[in-house]
């Protein structure tokens, strides 16, 4: 964040297009496919993503299980935390589930960052559904590694390429 | 709790048969049998569940994604909070992430009720690998439903029957 | 909330009312005023509260003791969730500290209601210094029992009169 | 950590000492005095500390404020996350409240690391009363700054003694 040119168009457009990298390429991970997360935006410090519950997401009374909401709301966060380019994994995290979701419902989460130190970062996740009802909130605390996520995505590449 | 024969030797078999037969059930979910979730043991206020770490469970960096272990910890805590019969939700829920797991590690959660008044419930979830390392630690707050665990699975249990 | 003239202009007004007497009162709490805060405005949902940090709210390094912004965030969790005139009471509550604060700095949390059902309800608090910044964020998740505030305003009423 | 004579006897002695030192001295920091919180004990990695409830700690209903009972529980984990003698600060907190309390009530609070690593920490802290009855648990992340509790010390020393 220190350099001059940081806040000029081009530094923008820079950061813009490395978070939509990221992001795209965060949500390829295993789990999320396993889940039918999809990618749906990213920008510095911002992530949002989206799934359809479906029959394998229910418990027993015929709602989505908790652990797909946050799942959801998990990436969500690491698509925004990982944006700027360092590797950021989750330290801990809290959820509040407002409503219960049925089969067919879209559930759409938005993460944004609230602050960010040098190794730690806040950030806030609201899910909600199609029609904006709010489905959980869900705070999380990252610690930013020193490791490039770039490093990372070129490593990985060949095995993730379809 | 307020029977006098509640503590009498059958009360406690009865008890501890119920808590049995409702967390065998739950671990039957669809979302917890899509993560191959497996049921370990209940008590009335406890429950045991452990799940192997597999391909599809990873993140990008190689290690257990945080929604895979948060859901085992809520699954679990789910079969904690259902153990005496009435249907419990999750209100909210905290993790903290100790260590990471990678593919093949067995995860093993303890879930503990902390307390419990009429309508709501405190759990405990500890997560551990095979070798007692700390995973992740859980808190989860539960809403104490009036209706009986034992309807939903007299209705579920046709579609249940393998 | 099922009463059809709810929504109409005298019973708004009537239901604000409720909110800022009920607001004002809670304001007067022993604790909040040994903190010295003070109440700033309530709403149906709704609570705003400030308090400016003095020498006793300090902890070894200088700054706030976490203890004084979690009193503060959530002693206007219980503005908000009190609002309505059923007594509510904390189940749980998450904090993530932003940013320190320094003597003399104003500390605002404004506490607004996310989701709510019969039992229980969900709420979020924003604490910021006076030039905006973002200091604490708090989410609390609230039993409603069945006891009516105004009850209690009205036994303790003589012994809380200055 | 690294230091081969680390869990020799003396090594062991001193370190202990250091927790002792620390947690004394975080014990009379401001705000814990202003609540009359006590330390009662440190090791590394752990602390113990008490106070009793008070007509200033009850909020409208007569029972403790949250914001007293987070107060103890944070200070305590502040004497645990402190005890190696790097300073720590809290990044997030959850607490869950199992049983409210009343004046004269004794509350005791024992923290403990879970987990550490180089920049960060996990804590559990359990409050009970006196009788060992579970008031409420709460979970804190720490960051690990590169600065010397001991530095802090020095530097306020003089205005801490009576």
């Amino acid at each position: 964040m220190s350099h001059p040119e940081q806040n000029s168009p081009a530094a923008t457009q820079e950061s813009q297009a490395l978070a939509e990298r990221i992001g795209q390429w965060l949500a390829r991970m295993p789990f999320a496919q396993h889940l039918g997360i999809r990618f749906e935006g990213a920008a510095p410090g911002f992530g949002r993503c989206a799934m359809t519950i479906a029959d394998e997401h229910l418990n027993m009374v015929g709602i989505a299980h908790g652990g797909v909401v946050f799942a959801l709301a998990d990436t969500t966060f690491g698509v925004a935390c990982n944006s700027d380019g360092r590797v950021a994994v989750a330290l801990s995290a809290h959820i509040a589930f407002h409503a219960p979701t049925r089969v067919g419902e879209t559930l759409i989460a938005e993460a944004h960052r609230v602050s960010q130190s040098r190794h730690t970062g806040h950030y806030r996740v609201d899910v909600t559904n199609a029609e904006g009802r709010a489905i959980a909130q869900f705070t999380g605390v990252a610690y930013r590694r020193e490791d490039a996520v770039e490093k990372w995505m070129e490593e990985a590449g060949p095995q993730q390429s379809e």
